[in-house]
């Protein structure tokens, strides 16, 4: 009995865990990205230790840079592919193929019960699938690549219910920007968050993914979603191994909060905090100089369609780039016309990957402009020094293009 | 009477110009790119105009740091954008909407018998309209800014006739490639070419834009094919004024070249010389590391859709990067499903824009890494330091593609 990370973490480590607990686990699945493995791979070399213990369970996506946006990236991927080669991981997603937290589910790794780590903080993604999926260190993704083990702390769990149904214009960001508004950036530090409530079991996988995307935006260790019968139908075919799914048994929570989220506005966080959230009408008319429709948080199929919607047959006032998460994504946008619709809005289409989310290349800010985004972090300076970045969904992002100002999308549904 | 240059000038200037007059002829159209626009700005602001000649004239397309790969570009064309706005100038073309040589045609300034100066080397693409196209230096094009003038030393000619009919696998690229081996690197400086025969007749608009874009890869002033009804039917209810058509009357050329063009093999410009030029049956099965289809030279949906003809169905085997040429380019391949094509090969389309051609991000090679590119210049370093670049058609790269290794087109055709 116990909460769903405490139930997981206890089979794994094959010894009860309760809140608090140390245990040491072995991984299901360790991911790195072209960013993280550089360091991770550099540790692993120091370690002295000669192979991976398991190939095929490491997992390397390109996602940071790509295509690669200088000659010094270019070489550090060229080692990370020599690596990867002569350690026979076969696992590895070179350039274009998608940001890695859309890829492990979409690879099939991201499965109920199974423990996940990730050398990138929105590791967490994966709870959406019920798995116990947390971000690590260089270092110990070094130790993850040598021993297939960690150490963990079994962390508390936060419950959150929501009920109520979506109303029009409103999606899983709004929902998760919500409660971010009320949990903090650093409410949930050290603890999983377990989400629930009718409005948690309407939401495709695609609503479920960009809410436990952003657990860590509240400091949360894991953000687990249980697994229903939308997961199965998603991993149907695509699991790469059995599983079996890991519930909640008379678990005891260390918080609780409870929404009805049937009449709120679209959300936005405003810099340079993700829980400075306000309602749309308050924010709404604040020019943009950019829109950014992508990453790990909505750069799904839905995410797309959901912002073309809203843009056919209009025209965007400012720049307005679109990065689908995948490879896949980005097929299925063609294929349906989805790409086509954005295209001739004057949307831009970019490759597949985290794009200028981070502020490392392909529309960074200039110091002064403002960009809406539907990423998951305004820090200051995130993408761009000097630059502000306002966090909403796709249907903000999008109708915010329409007149280069914070736009309600209401107004165009 | 005299070279397509000559009457060309001579009307513009309003006097007789022949080969090695200096005429100060009014310039119909003027191009500078994000990157060049920064430094022509500069030059127009220390001259202390207010005002530029006529706002209409001016084209200014982002297209060589797009989106913007960090903040110092996205600063610079912050500025731009600020200062085209002020001077009235609003044929500004931003993120995403294409490469400048290929917005210039498509906009309709490209037009027979135009003077069009634009600050990059391959301006120089315009003459497949049968305009007079050259590139020039930011401090030219602050003057051109100013007073709508340039002074031009009147060039010679050289007499290019391409006579047979294009086998099968064998382009545009591949007959300017086959001269280029001929003029060398310098062969034509400060020379016009005009191209005549029956193959060039043949050429699609795409396909002239290749042959007349690598002129300047012989150092060429200009390159020239006389328009005919393929031009008008480009340019109708496109062209944005009227235009009237320039042809030789008893010229004098200064040199002339003949090919019949029906028995050649696919040509690679091998590193580091454009002129380095090979049959493919002498560099065929050289490992590449990456493949990329676009640029001015071959980013149109031509181009596109002859790299889909070979990769249907079939698998890339190395990072292969497709840069549509323009927004216009992107969505012709989505509404025809050449995208998909592509996608599902493996291949990776990004953004329009000039991309890694000239190594500045988006692609950037590793140090002993090799790229099969459609672009126009493979010298030493130019995609990355220590890298290669072998030019070849779209036929040539996408055959590439699927081996990893330098492919002749034939084999899938």
């Amino acid at each position: 009995m116990g909460t769903i990370s405490e139930e997981i973490l206890g089979k794994a480590a094959g010894k009860k865990a309760s809140a608090g607990d140390f245990v040491i686990a072995p991984v299901d699945y360790a991911m790195s990205h072209d960013g993280t493995s550089v360091l991770a791979v550099k540790a692993f070399r120091e370690m002295g230790v000669e192979k991976v213990w398991d190939p095929k369970r490491i997992i390397i996506p390109f996602d940071h840079l790509v295509p690669a946006n200088n000659e010094n990236t270019a070489l550090l991927q060229k080692d990370i592919r020599e690596w990867a080669k002569a350690q026979g991981i076969t696992n590895l997603y070179d350039v274009g193929e998608g940001i890695c937290h859309q890829l492990v589910p979409e690879k099939g790794f991201a499965m109920p019960g199974k423990v996940i780590v990730g050398a990138d903080s929105h590791t967490c993604t994966y709870g959406a699938f019920g798995a116990f999926a947390t971000g690590v260190g260089a270092t110990d993704m070094a130790e993850v690549y040598s021993s297939g083990k960690l150490w963990f702390r079994v962390p508390e769990t936060i419950k959150v219910t929501v009920d109520g149904k979506l109303a029009k214009g409103i999606t899983a960001k709004d929902i998760i920007l919500r409660i971010i508004k009320d949990v903090k950036t650093d409410g949930a530090a050290y603890k999983a968050i377990e989400f629930y409530g009718e409005a948690i079991r309407a939401l495709s996988i695609a609503g479920r993914m960009t809410i436990c995307n952003m657990a860590i935006e509240m400091g949360g260790k894991a953000g687990i979603v249980p697994p229903d019968e939308k997961t199965d139908d998603y991993l149907r075919g695509r699991a790469v191994e059995p599983y079996r799914p890991v519930y909640a048994i008379d678990a005891h929570y260390c918080e609780e909060f409870t929404y009805d989220i049937s009449d709120i506005s679209p959300q936005v966080a405003c810099p340079i905090d993700v829980d400075n959230v306000h309602d749309i009408e308050e924010v709404e008319g604040k020019d943009v100089d950019q829109v950014l429709i992508g990453s790990c948080t909505n750069g799904r199929y839905e995410d797309l369609e959901s912002a073309a919607m809203i843009l056919k047959g209009r025209t965007v006032k400012c720049r307005t780039l679109i990065i689908p998460a995948s490879r896949s994504v980005m097929i299925d946008a063609v294929d349906s016309g989805v790409a086509a619709t954005l295209l001739k809005a004057g949307a831009t289409i970019c490759n597949p990957g985290c794009g200028p989310c981070l502020g490392g290349h392909m529309g960074v800010l200039a110091e002064g402009e403002r960009c809406m985004s539907t990423t998951n972090r305004n820090f200051k300076g995130r993408m761009g020094k000097g630059s502000e970045v306002y966090l909403g969904s796709p249907l903000t992002a999008a109708a915010t293009a329409i007149n280069g100002k914070i736009t309600d999308p209401r107004r165009y549904l």
